[in-house]
């Protein structure tokens, strides 16, 4: 009967339903592999523009997380690797340092003032859901670290790419006047996006 | 009985006790005036650089509020006034406008996709909690709206604020990596917050 | 991702689902009109009995609200104008007073208390969850006021009418003895009804 | 562990504390009899006007049920004994009928339907959250009933008593407005309370 | 409108809906009945090993109770009739004894401190959501007890079933280290289930 | 501001506060080093009878988990180690294992099935809410693994220890009964623990 809670939270798994936007299973047809997900140890690739790699193992590869939130993620930073500032509307983070060091930090709004800290193997930090939050590898080898979030739905809003890179373009008006910056470097900013 | 709700989810209010912590007041203390705020009729001060203002009453001024959440706020804008692209990372905004015309908008991060609307009198917007959302006087006339937040410590993330303005400061190497822009810039803009 | 939240709790919105009992779009057809209302700037029609006109925003005309609650409320009173003792059984309230005078209540049961005011424009008054309470134009003038309540599916019940306009009719004795009144009353009155 | 959540969502019972209004004990000095409350086996006095008695164990009388809701009544009615119409405004409720023949009802607002039922030994009820509902004994002997309410504090209001019996008192227009009764009869009933 | 909540948190009753996979009616279809539930007069059947019969009324017979938890039960025990240790992982239970005398109890992990209690007829006792508890007759004659939980989908955990009757079964390794006795005692107990 | 949430859902940070029975403190002395925890890159040590430590980082070492949930564990096996069966009454767990190999299981009261699996490095598995699971190590190396649970107050219920070390001891009768064994078997067992 609990059961039906892994599914849904309802009482009746005899057929297929849709909990939260997940297809249920009918509960004679669950296996092991419906709680299961491989895969972690595997690095990401950081051969790209930002030297980082995010993967994030969501309800959507692994059935079993459906209303119980809490999915995990591997972070893979090459030196000077950034996990650019971001926020994860609906989640709280807390990351565990698995190998290298880790800058990291979040902002919060009276006073915009910064809580920062370089984490070593061995350390976990915590980023309250919705603040704007980085990590950033300052060492010369690879980091790898995990993550678990609040929110089996967490979302994540990259700053500089939604503001920046927003479609259609936000008006330079706004940009400009928000980040006082003339309209040239907005429009200079924009195009990098 | 259920008057302790208002105050607290506990059953005694025999003597004050701390509810999310605003201070419980006695029953047989309590009057009218601890549901009422006055003073959303009067404009607030737009005469500053980004000619906005924002009243929220929270639970601060209103301590009926307490344990209800929906905090209300009551927001000015002169003619090209911005509200700067900001979260609130505890609550969804619902935005009603009494007067004039306002550009709002905010971005989703799949693809960064932006909704924007020009609302005029008696439109009523929503802004998902968490996502970063803005609003802009594009007419001429000052511009009147009210706000309702879903929580009553909705929290405010100024994104540009947070980020340029933060103290102690984020390093050039994390902004301008991640708005790619060179750490020149940076520190122009850092300069001015 | 996070608009998935938008339209349910889920993360998958590739084809139209139910959350809330509200159907989800699939997020490629979802725009800034999902979001918007209008209308609110339209006074409703008060030459009734009651003097007395609600126009309330809902989920139903207003999708984007789908998972965030917080329903908008226009309430228009002429002089004398009565809305009259109910009570909302999954939601407190939160109204502003836009134009002229309201004399407004809600009653604890502990002792009976009444709880009472007259707001003028700009004051705020929240009722509580679940308490009947009422509104009322004591001005020579029309008052124009806006609520927030905080939950989508807030449910109205208005008291007089659910007792002695039931259908089927709730029997005499159990009126006459609730209201202490004697059965030829209360046959009338719900003649009235 | 775990036992802190019996007294608190919290980690630490190590000195009293405060959790939903209600003094935590030392986990030490907690016994079986915090979680235990006796005398549901003795009917309530219905020697009364309305020939209804009822016991209610909260929190109050039963430390252990704080944060977990569900209080316990006990119900006795006298022949033709009511329990007046009123709603519980954060709770739904659950009865059972265990001697005699109880006619239960409830309205919704929608077209205000009826929903009424005779119950005999052994029928359970439902009452949801916040509607007004009533429970009489139509038959020539007592009856005994026990409920279940979802909160520990469901808060009662009593429709009657809070509309005529409210202090200071509801004007008459309102409540003549209201009821579509002249205010000599509203004056009547308000000197019955 | 509220009576969507009966049925849903959402607002539109027009067409069947799943909610908490329970299938929702048109609410013009739904009458007193779906509030109803008869028959807890009747008791179960305890001519077992165990000696005790449990009659649960879930939601699934009992759809006016979907949203609102609290399911009942009716529990019967023959003289020394055993529940036997179990734990419901998602709610707490409210026993109370109707007839007979009724020895009850539950572990907490800081330190295994057993919480016992001998209930009468009258007396009501609480069980916390996930801890692991037992009820035993210790009279001579049958006892008659009602449960609430405070979940519609509580489940439940029999501790000995679950461990020694698991299918597939779990390995000797693991129970006769986890229980420190050795395998053959392992092997003959599981053969009980 | 929405820093107050770290500590408390309230507002007011301005003196110490209790949150969750954990001590709030004053936002200007909150520092980065109160969300951060240090030392999971050290193994517990395993040389005990079951072959088995856990490390687990609640919100008393680590004061930033207060209000968001989600503790961190690291769990250590010696070859042949066992964390026997147990449940967590409030927290759904989700395992990672970063080095070696891990036999894991749970089981559902519906027919008992046993959901298991043997983990290796990179595997994830989610233990729901609840339910009675356990982790056993069948390599010849150590494993090393982390878990996160959804909430800040888990709690943990060890099924052998709570039934058979249960101080006072849980009777005879009972034991048998519910083990089907006789009772020589659990004076035996008993005396384990």
């Amino acid at each position: 009967m609990e059961m039906s809670l892994v599914f849904s939270p309802g009482t009746d798994n005899t057929s297929p339903v849709l909990v939260n936007v997940v297809a249920c299973k009918n509960l004679s047809l669950v296996t092991a592999n419906d709680f299961t997900f491989s895969g972690l140890n595997i690095p990401g690739n950081t051969s790209n523009k930002q030297g980082f790699a995010v993967n994030l193992v969501t309800v959507d590869q692994f059935p079993g997380l459906n209303t119980f939130g809490v999915p995990v993620k591997r972070l893979d930073f090459a030196p000077k690797g950034l996990n650019s500032p971001h926020s994860h509307p609906r989640a709280t983070e807390v990351l565990s340092v698995i190998k290298g060091s880790l800058y990291v930090g979040f902002m919060i709004s009276t006073d915009n003032k910064l809580f920062s800290k370089v984490m070593n193997k061995g350390d976990v930090f915590v980023f309250p859901i919705g603040l704007v939050h980085f990590q950033y590898n300052i060492g010369d080898c690879d980091v790898e670290a995990f993550s678990v979030l609040s929110s089996q739905d967490p979302g994540v809003v990259r700053i500089a790419n939604s503001l920046f890179g927003a479609n259609p373009e936000i008006s330079d008006d706004i940009l400009s006047k928000a980040f006082m910056m003339d309209k040239k470097t907005v429009d200079y900013i924009q195009s990098q996006f």
